[in-house]
């Protein structure tokens, strides 16, 4: 129980512009842009460095106070919103948002986990170079949850995940230590690799308070191409194509669906098909480069070849920069446009880049029988598997009832996701949204493993109680 | 204390073609190559499946048995041997040696822990495709050992670490279970992602029996150039130029200093000096690409701008595969040419890229300062901040009273390492050698971590125990 005097000593470290009590300006905290997830709180505090993050949970760990880290609370699957006991404080790195060092040699970033991830691709696009982590949300989303989360997005075919992004994390842990490993390098073998626990654990091990960031040329060239293809197994097989022509040139490919492709150029203010024959499916491929010679060639040559096989039938190469855009715009209102047609039932999985067309077509089959009329829309990442699987519901059927019905048509989705030996949580976490599902589908060994890593790590269970995994 | 009824309890396990007690059979697992370091064993067990690893773990957990996890025995800081008390039984996953799965449009191999690197290298090949880990002992290591040892390599400017390069692991734990984490997906978000614990933990954490890997296409076209160049400085802005010039594609960048090249030319058989001119220091640098138009034009625009910018003042582009190989040859044979010049004091460090250069002109003061007349041979992977900064015992002066120098040498290189934020092991890792340095020197936090999850994984002590860090 939060009681006044713990609450006071909490207000005495970080002052009164760290420390929120008040409803009204603790609201914004407490409930997701969604409104999925809402919780309560005994205060909001706002640390102003890493000492404080390590006083605070001192206290905390010497009152059995659960903590709540939140970055810019953008999460979708409620791991940043507390629960509703109003029992736990939530922790928000907002003021820790200085960019702390630029390092061009070493190609590192070294910010503050409060700092938003646009704000980090803004200082390293300064310095010429390329912070490439990429997501819908950055421009509020912060560095420290995006590491926390081991955020995905539309660079991770070329650049991987979050995780692999990060070469140094400073860490305050369940008890107050401070770990200090914020370090710049790319080779370092002395021991356990210790910043991988706190990497896409959700705050549940250790509050990540500052990092060291990988950073990227700057690509000079891209070309970018919407391509028809007729199906999904073609739309593989032309990655793979691509990447051997290339070698490794391929910085964007998603897959959209004739359906999606209807439903933009319905719903999206100057939208328009750039091919004249309608096609099942789609990809948005882009290739980038150090320099502009020849790629646009490269890509035409790909084409011309993936057309000879059969593998792509029309194809338009963006030939300026607002074409480019357009394209692009095209694959990013894919969820947007979903809205207006009615209730959304989503899903974030993957499935090894081989099964993606046998999960899209099993997946379809199966809740077309379940709901006729159903309209999915599976859309995304191809090269990471990683496709998000939303339904729309029939046409003129009631939403309410159309969403009443998400968890029968997850089991469904899942179920399948799991024989191919994918992913439920592809990209977006666990949070409080799937951790009951995890416990229920892991296997007993890795579920007893991450139980053993939250006691070892946070034996109180007071970092982020009741996220991830459940130890009680 | 290994009972003949426990041994025998094994050998029923393994069967007799899994099983060594002789003396003579022995010997091959109880030395390393450089007979650095040299142990006893009750016994060599050599399980043929994961099953078998699982009850021969199950046995040495109810009895307490020391255990120590070996691959193709090519490790360097004696992780893989035993000590002396001959109270530990050595596993060996040399019969583990099968390609299970190849999965081209996911772009992934799974493996046994047993098979040997080359071997790995060998089937990605066959599938057109790039296993790009690359390492001098490449015949006989294994990928088990790779990845608990996290092995780095010339590879890693491009590709990243070992850690980098596998998606999925499977591991027999200190107690038997085994955690089937051998999935191949490219973004999975469902918990901790347990698999980075073991990677490497040199055998410390659990036992790694399978694998899946990431493959890569193959580069259809590589150019590779030798370049001289003023300085260390100048190769690191000489590097960064390259990236910006080319997006990505040097996939080698290696550092050799004039010395290096004397001692290549006078004791290399065929080896000459492909430029007129002498030069402190020399870069390979290599670029890759999915074809090959414009490759070497983009190499000779990239020198010809660093010439005019000082940065490099004299180069060879090969024009032939072999030329290209003499110029590797060069640089492979730069550890082996030192030892024909005498005792070699031998360092796998690394630091910020950014300081490299510092660190060799401070390092290079300050051993020369100890030692008048000691040759320092900085080379090695600038790109990756990681230097072997080998010192070659002064002309004419005694070897064994030289190598009595080592620790006197290692402590001034690796204090200014450490004033550098760098690492005293990038490559090798701990085993036995670094074990209690590191103890020494990292910080309170980071060893009481280290302790934590070897506690918490390996709770009775018994995974290749006294290696990276005891618990005593």
């Amino acid at each position: 129980m939060a009681s006044a005097e713990m609450l006071a000593r909490m207000k005495a470290i970080v002052g009164p512009k760290g420390f929120i009590d008040g409803a009204a300006d603790m609201a914004p905290y407490l409930v997701e842009r969604r409104d999925l997830y809402k919780g309560r709180a005994a205060a909001i505090l706002k640390p102003a460095s890493t000492e404080e993050v390590s006083a605070l949970m001192r206290i905390a760990h010497e009152t059995g106070t659960p903590v709540v880290p939140q970055g810019g609370n953008t999460g979708l699957v409620g791991g940043q919103i507390p629960f509703e006991t109003g029992e736990e404080v939530v922790l928000s790195l907002q003021r820790m948002n200085r960019v702390l060092a630029l390092d061009v040699d070493n190609n590192t970033l070294t910010v503050e986990a409060g700092v938003t991830l646009a704000a980090a691709q803004a200082a390293a696009e300064d310095a010429d170079r390329l912070f490439p982590l990429s997501l819908a949300s950055e421009g509020s989303c912060q560095i420290g949850g995006n590491l926390a989360t081991n955020a995905g997005g539309t660079a991770v075919l070329h650049y991987g995940n979050a995780r692999e992004l990060v070469l140094g994390l400073e860490v305050v842990l369940a008890d107050g230590r401070i770990w200090n490993g914020l370090k710049g390098l790319r080779k370092d073998n002395t021991g356990y690799d210790l910043k991988q626990l706190f990497l896409g654990s959700e705050g549940t091990l250790g509050i990540i308070t500052g990092a060291v960031l990988k950073l990227f040329p700057r690509p000079r060239a891209m070309t970018t191409a919407y391509v028809a293809v007729p199906n999904v197994e073609a739309a593989v097989k032309l990655l793979r194509l691509a990447d051997a022509a290339t070698g490794g040139l391929v910085t964007g490919f998603e897959l959209m669906p004739r359906i999606g492709i209807d439903f933009v150029v319905k719903h999206l203010s100057g939208a328009s098909d750039p091919l004249t024959s309608p096609s099942p499916w789609y990809v948005l491929i882009e290739l980038s480069a150090g320099n502009g010679s020849g790629l646009t060639a490269t890509l035409e040559t790909l084409l011309g070849d993936a057309m000879e096989k059969g593998l792509v039938t029309d194809a338009a190469i963006a030939v300026s920069q607002a074409q480019r855009s357009a394209f692009w715009r095209m694959r990013e209102s894919m969820s947007d446009v979903q809205k207006l047609e009615g209730g959304s039932i989503k899903h974030d999985v993957s499935v090894p880049v081989s099964a993606v067309a046998a999960f899209i077509s099993r997946a379809t089959k199966a809740v077309e029988a379940a709901l006729p009329g159903i309209r999915p829309v599976p859309f995304g990442h191809v090269g990471d598997g990683n496709i998000h699987f939303n339904l729309t519901q029939p046409v003129g059927s009631d939403k309410e009832s159309y969403l009443a019905r998400w968890d029968e048509m997850s089991a469904i989705v899942h179920g399948i996701v799991r024989e191919l030996g994918g992913s439920i949580s592809a990209e977006h976490g666990i949070g409080r949204m799937k951790r009951d599902e995890i416990a229920a589908t892991k296997s007993p060994v890795e579920m007893e493993l991450m139980r053993t890593l939250k006691r070892a790590l946070d034996p109180k269970g007071i970092l982020n109680p009741g996220k991830v995994v459940s130890v009680d």
